[in-house]
């Protein structure tokens, strides 16, 4: 009963056998392949426009470059209390963004909001250089608390931010757990409702390393291609990272494994509905499912080889707030995460 | 007939069948994983002590990082002037070395002597404290230009850098390529002859993207686990790394896969000494052949369909200098190399 | 009626003599004159023992250098959320700390507390090193809203500092303020109390551009005056900074300004106190009052000539908030503040 | 005797009086005063169009600046291999430039031509992306082996520059030498040769520590006012900086100081050319002097008390260099040197 984390999960089988394809013959280095030109062509498709690509090997890397793409000197960026690259990448925009500051904004869910967006830009007024100049706002799709932005909501920030000067950064370490949603479409989630660069994740969902950092004005992709360099992000062998994202993208596996994952969430979630010693903190969106359990039921079930953890309350609703006695958990399904898994679990929860 | 590089190179089945092995199941993400404990003891049992180990996606990272690890600020970095970190890394070390600079030092063949890293340490006296601070220095094991450092020349540079106060770094991208020569241990060639850390390198022999820096003072590690999060070599599927890396090693794999790439870089040079119109510009110890040929014979083999690059003559021994008429190339062998292609090569020297 | 920022005052006489004396003859360059080498000795005998002393233009570049000198990678620095290193230094503990982060603590009157200090270290747990690690506290002597730690309380805090494992750092941009006050020693403010480095204000109370960094292990300092040289704060004239700070350390000329400063914002606040249409929102330690008014006074008080800034609310003790029709603002006062002007305003207060 | 250098010199009397000037009454900081706002529009005169101007403290601050404003990732920055800002500043361009490298580049007396500028770019070739992308070129007016460039030079250069996409910074630390020859004007040897940025030094040539930048397109000052704050060069008294320069250009007080150390050098230039045991090196251009001398004359000069430093022969011109038992040295004049300390030293080269 493993939901710690979508990243404790291996790697699809799809993946790995292009990654074994990839492996035979030789190749021109340092991008020069045909299957990294075929990506670029591949995500231009996808997002309907011509976009730059450039992989990278982790999510925090395609965080920072992307940020930094649009850092200035002082720069200022705007994310939630929870984003993973305010709370879990050991200050990688500020170092790669050359001393940009990150600062926390609030939102309900992990969910930043125009009018909690707006407030915090306002503290950084034109004429106050001192503090800073604003460059660009970060939101996760899902967020930290396992909701989705929808299209109408991402356009609603980018309003603000456009007003602001800021570029729109959107951490889609797991985007494809809000594409797998119903009546979306990733240029829809993305530049159509003024995303300028994405960090499209391939890790949690079924790679074993790969993630796009994706432009949606490829000129903005140039300079970047250097920074990827002095990070040593520039895979000497790159034609590995676009070959599972190749595999990740044929055939829409990466929303059919997105999708077996959210399944799961949402099975999660109901047993939690049913149970007297839990309940849901929040309605998942994807595959984050935050829950308030009773102490003892925590116990129970860690002793029975439960594996997750006790999440912080920054940005939960009030209603949602654990009381004496309870504690907030996070509990996250992945594409590896098997019926047999929720089951025992679940039975777990009707049991107390 | 490629002899670009070995990082064209495919990746050994046995490494491809670590990854698959490890795509399976569920494990603890950012290293906490067992494969990765394994690693760090496998690691200090090949290198005969304990060390420390951060394992990483690139060779840049590992040397920009285990170079920053002793950098300082104002912080000088001695490489001899056709050094990978110099030359091909998008100054990394300056980025990731916060301001770090990277001074060339000349050396025949690729590698630093006593001498003349002596004379270039010599104009940072401790005095002139607006030229920066020595920090380091990086010897590429073996050099960009093919030749191998015994231990002994290890020592002596270390012995020049010890009393500079320099840390010695060793870029082993194709350190193997070096062990895998009679009479020297892979601690005969570090610690025992004052290296402090080794990026010791598995992409270009056969790895997919698995790098490992070794640190022979583990405690010198603990700070770089922070610096290698804030550029995105923190993994969160680390253990995919070190599955490549144990399936390199064992058996030693990693030795007959280097054994194999230079045993076919000495038939290239055979060829080249029995040929009238090229010549080998140096003897080669590995696997990269410095040869000059004439301009038609290299017209000739790329009309054949080699494949292969001209080189800098920079740190070339005056008599191996091409002349009138002659390309200095480098040829590199892999892995990967099959004996029908250098057979296809020297029946195309010898018919000149 | 300029109370807007001691920064707005000129530069006391005796400071402005010294310079005029140091601009004649010839000196060597760099801070190898005689002058630097007195002023070490001269702070070294203000605070009873060997100091490391780096004379820099601003406090901006002694803060970052200060804290610098401590950061590790990923580092995380705790100050309070009005600190002006986290609000108006434009990110520099970030860029010159090469990638950390400032972290506002909370703290009424502007001043941390062991127990708001413990609890947010405590957020960074030695485990989570995606985090980052914290590297240092730094308290501002007076605080930002005009409160005065006392030795005691720095004591307690460099005490949390240390069982965390964090540098303490002093902001003293105005700490003659604090010194000024009755029975407190340079000494007994900073390194008795746990103190490792500070940034000796001279600017704001009258000298022309006069910073010190002091390290109280001078061995630190070393590598900071590398530091200080790569962000251009090497003085070729380095004897024009000694001097001021030897003049304005002369006959306890610095504690006499402060004196002046600090009687003149008693004297505000004792008008503040006698006023039916404002009221003090802390007691002033030093030279900074912050008051609440009500609109209609603080439109009087502007349409006579009087210049202050409003201020933000932020670790403002609940009973001193503002209410409805009333502002917070902050009245600072100089060595340069007049009766006069005291005077003119205290009449306008008391005609409400 | 002291020709150490000329920031060995102190102040003149007409910038120290302007100190005393600003130090009386009371001034918005940062910027927000009149002498600022007065300064630039005295550098636009002086410049013949609208420049941005931001002052700081030292040379180091302002070229890192100037270049960092046209750095990008991976930047390479081309500088002569005796440039101030590739062997003086502690790594400043790098650091302040997060990462850029500084290249040496050959060139007779300290300055770059068309060819060896060109060379030198060449091996940075658009497609290598891993050898960094070359941002700027550095030319230090006058050279730090004393000679000028005339405008046709500067502009030949900055021809070469802009076909490789190279910004053009010019160090003027000694711009007024340049300036005080016949002919030439501020604006002819800048902007309109093709110059982008300028390091306007005013400390060498009579002030305590006034530098300023200058843009010559206005819009490019705007990020380097966040990055100057970042480095602690935003002044809070600004206006002091602003009233020496404004003290240093008024009545051409800045030509006339370099024209009296320009005086100097050139009757050093005239002993030295008369002279049986020492003779002129290169033609000096305005304040510095190379000169070859005998060893047993160095060791006269040295035992009656004149101050200066042996030289390095980079960049020396063949039949320049130091013969057996001689020595190359620099002297360095300055608006304080006296008539006396040069017929002094003049008359210990005669009696050899």
């Amino acid at each position: 009963m493993i939901f710690a984390s979508d990243n404790w999960a291996g790697a699809s089988d799809r993946v790995v056998a292009a990654i074994a394809e990839a492996s035979r013959g030789s190749t021109p280095a340092y991008g020069g392949d045909d299957l990294t030109a075929e990506l670029e062509r591949r995500f231009s498709e996808l997002f309907e426009r011509d976009v730059g690509v450039l992989t990278v090997g982790t999510g925090t890397a395609a965080n920072a470059l992307g940020i930094a793409a649009f850092c200035r000197p002082g720069g200022v960026v705007f994310a939630h209390t929870q984003a993973h690259i305010l709370v879990d990448e050991a200050n990688a925009v500020a170092f790669v963004g050359s001393g940009a500051k990150v600062v926390g904004v609030d939102g309900e869910g992990g969910k930043l909001t125009p009018a909690t967006l707006e407030a915090a830009v306002a503290l950084y007024p034109p004429e106050a250089i001192r503090h800073g100049q604003p460059v660009a706002v970060s939101v996760s799709q899902i967020s930290e608390l396992g909701l989705a932005y929808s299209p109408e909501e991402v356009g609603a920030l980018a309003s603000v931010a456009a007003s602001g000067g800021l570029a729109v950064h959107m951490d889609g370490a797991r985007f494809a757990g809000a594409v797998a949603q119903p009546g979306v479409s990733p240029a829809g989630l993305t530049w159509k409702s003024g995303v300028d660069v994405l960090s499209f994740g391939g890790t949690k969902n079924g790679c074993v390393a790969a993630e796009a950092l994706i432009f949606f004005d490829p000129a903005r992709a140039e300079d970047s291609a250097f920074a990827r360099l002095r990070i040593g992000h520039g895979f000497s062998k790159q034609w590995f990272v676009a070959a599972q994202l190749l595999a990740y993208l044929e055939d829409d596996h990466w929303l059919d494994l997105a999708g077996d994952a959210n399944a799961m969430a949402e099975r999660l979630a109901d047993a939690l509905r049913g149970s007297d010693e839990a309940r849901l903190a929040l309605e998942p969106a994807a595959n984050e499912v935050l829950a308030v359990m009773s102490v003892s039921l925590d116990e129970r079930l860690k002793a029975a080889g439960a594996i997750y953890y006790p999440w912080s309350t920054d940005g939960m609703p009030v209603a949602a707030l654990p009381g004496e006695g309870e504690v907030l958990v996070r509990l996250v399904t992945s594409f590896r995460t098997s019926e047999a898994e929720v089951e025992q679990f679940a039975s777990l929860l009707s049991t107390g």
